[in-house]
């Protein structure tokens, strides 16, 4: 498929380019963010002080802003970096982590949203549906790629989810992303499903937080070409994941967390083509919403 | 034993709710910590700004509050987190990492102590001497499942680390879990002493910090047993240390850390009555103290 | 070689005392760092707020200062504990992480510089390059292993890199330990140029850091000798890259971060004879500058 092979061709611009992805992130996830990055082929840098977030950005090919462990002085610097990079055209992709749980999250999500511009969201199934304004659900961080998780949750919610995200990426004029059983990524014209993935990513943390740190370094290479850098991250996590999952009597997800980052680092072209499960649609979906 | 039939009963509670547990807790560890109530089958959330932690605290199961790597701001976290647990009745597990070891953390834990009702509090045994007010040892922030390491311990360490659990549980009206060699889990009345782990646990940062959070997510399904959630998490750590202890030429901490995550993964009800090793005293324990 | 049996002692006597490393250091990689220094055999603690750092200082061996994900309060922590580190005869190794990249750790580092005498700088060719005044090179926050890496380095760095660390070294008074494809760790009069690792250490976060923090580990004990604690920090963590690195079909950095954990777990005093390679010359090097 087009996109896969596209998206396979980011993955050799990243290894060729090794190229710097500044992080803004939280402190749960930031080293698995970063290996992910070099699992990946890029260089992350992680910088969170106001004082010198913009200067970082502007030293970068992509800037990933993730709101978990939100704080005054994060949102601070995630202005700040979020400004420079719309300024200098660098792409920015935002997790906004938990973004319904409380009122400090909701605050700070929307006036980031408000002054920065991102090429990408990706967030879980309720924190797309809360951005969109249609009614969510959030349960804990590691929800990212759990089934319809959460106690908002209906049945219908893959189709709540497709509608939500075509239209948070129309209202923001970017791609959005979101994670779940099926994933879907959509600039709200075009609508790409993506079944991969395995349930033992739903049970490891940070796996949500590595695919938009993915998402960024594909983004660093994509020369403008955002809804591919989004379903590359998504589908690399997807992927890898699925080839991670061949554990024997015994092991668990400590074993498992160590094959994903090996599935990310042995990612190819190959790999993309042979396992991606990725369908286009234009939206709205026939037979889906 | 009836204790471990019932902490393989909250196990399976664990697993079928999947309760959100609340932590603010230190940054070395935090990672690990929320991996390990994944791996538990719970639901993590590291949520540590004062201007949310009360919110946060109110949506989830328990509470997890860890004081190493202190902060003001994290004190006010926690005193803030720790009142609307309270009143809520929300269960509370503190853990006064390295209390013994600064002005600083004596102040803070103290301080919150007198505004926080743990339900349980986990700590080694110099931390344990210390909240109890007699001679205690801290040995860096991995002595925790170390045997009776530190400058301030003699050899009678073992009897006092059990009057000292005796009489801070009694103190404070909550259940007190020192692990060290022997495991300690005491309402000052009833006493049990848990015979699992393995040396390795004091090879790897955080194994005392996991096991206070094992013990929030059994305590989030406890039903007001506190102290059988209090075994099963001391327990669970202890059991899944030794199956994670059997490694083979070359192998070392690394591995070990792995095979903890796939041991607590795979545990089971059977595995707590196969290899548990909790033996049940009135205190004073005859022939201990 | 006599300072690779050195070494080994040095490493012997880690494991008997298991001496307290007090890091201040970035969040990235505390967790990395507190595990390393398990492994080796000592006790690390990771405290970092102003209030108490002095006095956590004075309990340890060793103090560690790493510049990553700088803050004016990490900053306030490090002066308050290297200054009492310095009062007190307590060693410091400084890692200027990424220290090229920004105002903000530029003026950190020349003002920390300024107050507090350590007795190893440990950093990649650019993060030296820039201490010594000569024109660096900064690629983000994991080149500390990579083979010259960065937009500033022509293929004369290494010399370059020679001349760096020796005219750092005589400044400060200290040893200057680089870290790249080569290592050099000298006092400005003898030069120790090490070919040990391997490329995948330049695909881990924290690998830099981490042999910062095996200096710590290696200063605690090394009862004076500043410059075998740095060629056996660094030494250390290339040799125990070299026995990770043997990985098969399907494995990736996954596997060698683990493998690499265990590798300085299994350390000893023959491996360093057997493996390390340490030519020792006099500055300058005849035919390498």
């Amino acid at each position: 498929m087009e996109i896969l092979r596209k998206a396979g061709d980011l993955l050799s611009a990243i290894r060729e380019k090794r190229p710097l992805v500044h992080h803004i992130t939280n402190y749960v996830t930031m080293n698995d963010c970063a290996n992910i990055v070099l699992a990946v082929g890029g260089s992350p840098i992680m910088a969170n002080d106001p004082a010198e977030a913009a200067e970082v950005t502007a030293a970068a090919s992509a800037l990933v802003l993730n709101l978990g462990t939100p704080s005054a002085a994060g949102a601070e610097a995630m202005l700040s970096a979020g400004r420079a990079a719309n300024e200098k055209g660098i792409p920015v992709v935002m997790d906004p982590v938990g973004v319904g749980l409380t009122e400090f999250r909701r605050t700070m999500a929307a006036g980031l949203l408000k002054q920065v511009k991102p090429s990408i969201i990706r967030g879980n199934t309720g924190e797309i549906l809360h951005l969109s304004g249609m009614d969510g659900c959030s349960h804990g961080v590691d929800s990212g790629n759990a089934p319809n998780s959460g106690a908002g949750c209906s049945k219908k919610v893959h189709e709540a989810g497709i509608e939500a995200a075509a239209g948070l990426a129309l209202k923001h004029g970017c791609i959005v992303a979101l994670t779940g059983k099926t994933d879907v990524v959509t600039d709200g014209r075009t609508v790409y499903l993506i079944n991969n993935g395995t349930g033992a990513l739903s049970r490891v943390t940070g796996t949500g937080c590595m695919t938009t740190s993915l998402a960024g370094a594909f983004l660093s290479v994509s020369g403008g070409d955002h809804i591919c850098a989004a379903v590359a991250g998504v589908a690399a996590m997807g992927i890898a994941g699925q080839l991670a999952d061949n554990l024997t009597e015994g092991m668990g997800i400590g074993t498992f967390r160590v094959k994903l980052f090996d599935s990310i680092y042995n990612l190819d072209g190959a790999a993309f083509l042979k396992y991606g499960d990725v369908k286009e649609f234009e939206y709205p979906v026939q037979g889906v919403t």
